[in-house]
């Protein structure tokens, strides 16, 4: 049985002040659950209704909870059998040399703040730097839609600018006046910066960009998703 | 003062059978709203706060509401501005030859039907064939994130099957095992099937796949969500 203070704490890491607090976070469903159980990520305790099964063995606490509770703590819409309290990674230090590192300067939906880290998950790419007003990659949309690669992409939030300026290795960054990034040959180390979702790329990040990329248009679209150009600009950057 | 009828009239339309019956649907948002007035969709009516300047001018009758009715028609969380009833529209005859097109079997989720239906009208694609269980194009969610493109692309819910099986175009389809799309020549004609954002293609329309395409992957995440799949893909498909 679920306690009333528990309950409390759980709701609480919706906010990001909590989850700083605490250094916790928290991930839902069964297959997300399970590719963190499979992963480096601490999970601290699972709470899970009777009908659920991890895969593999763990000796992770796990309270058994019935759907109303379930649904108690969730923060989807439709809870899904299980919801783990998971320890935040420890960050290394960044390495900008013989790595390609995303900056994210401030992306706002959290949804597309995960869909970025599972996109940059997908081409190898283990760092993201992300300007203090990006949204929160251990909010739980973001957790979400990042489908278990937080466990693999480190996101620091940090100020882009001296970290860019001081750079050894090609800075690249996603603007409507660039160079097609078709011609872009496939660059081992460097960094890509994608800008804010309606306001691009800040004013005082833009010195730093060596070389302004575009996808090339050809219909009537004013813009891209960001998550979808982050995706597309990898895609060509990083092919071999 | 807008009536408690029109109130529940513009409610309903959050589900698709009042949204198939009336041949209508909503969009909000300054932005969304300016796009579709000068696009070939016609709209019926607008509901605006008065704070809102419509970009030109229009004929459309507009009702000037307080933000508490706004609140109450409005399917956004932060509601904004405007909001405008507008008529479905009327779908030309499917033209496969010298067109590109896509096929989605299956997209669940709203927020990625209207990105790809935005993807599609970035690279200049007005033509797709949704099987019946997609996500409407039409429902709010979709509207809002396609941003204006619906005006532009047009959406056929038919059944695949006999499309692919009769088309004189090649056909290409999104699958794990299949050949590098970097590998892909530029295609003036063709069509790309997207499967379902967990189960993929249906078994039903694989025999029709001429060409399984693959986005190599470097690094450990299982997926990619579907609507960055479908842009890293047609970015490479269309190059020309």
């Amino acid at each position: 049985m679920i306690s009333k203070n528990e309950v409390k704490y759980i709701q609480s890491l919706s906010h990001k002040k909590n989850r700083d607090a605490e250094g916790v976070f928290i991930a839902e469903t069964p297959k997300l659950v399970n590719e963190l159980l499979q992963s480096s990520v601490r999970i601290k305790k699972i709470y899970a209704t009777k009908d659920w099964q991890p895969q593999g063995s763990n000796n992770v606490v796990t309270e058994e909870i019935d759907e109303a509770a379930l649904q108690r703590i969730s923060q989807l819409e439709t809870p899904n059998k299980v919801l783990a309290v998971a320890e935040k990674k420890k960050l290394p230090s960044l390495q900008l040399n013989s790595h390609f590192t995303l900056v994210l300067d401030g992306i706002q939906d959290p949804g597309n703040m995960g869909t970025i880290v599972r996109i940059a998950d997908w081409f190898g790419i283990t760092q993201i730097v992300a300007a203090k007003d990006t949204a929160d990659c251990y909010n739980p949309k973001a957790v979400q839609s990042s489908m278990g690669s937080i466990a693999r992409v480190h996101v620091w939030y940090d100020e882009p600018a001296p970290i860019l300026a001081n750079a050894q290795v090609p800075v690249f960054g996603a603007l409507l006046q660039g160079k097609s990034v078709y011609e872009i040959q496939y660059q081992q180390e460097g960094i890509l910066v994608i800008g804010n979702e309606s306001k691009g790329i800040r004013e005082q990040l833009l010195p730093f960009i060596q070389q302004a990329v575009t996808i090339p248009r050809t219909g009537a679209a004013e813009s891209l998703n960001a998550a979808v150009a982050t995706g597309i600009l990898l895609s060509h950057i990083l092919k071999q």
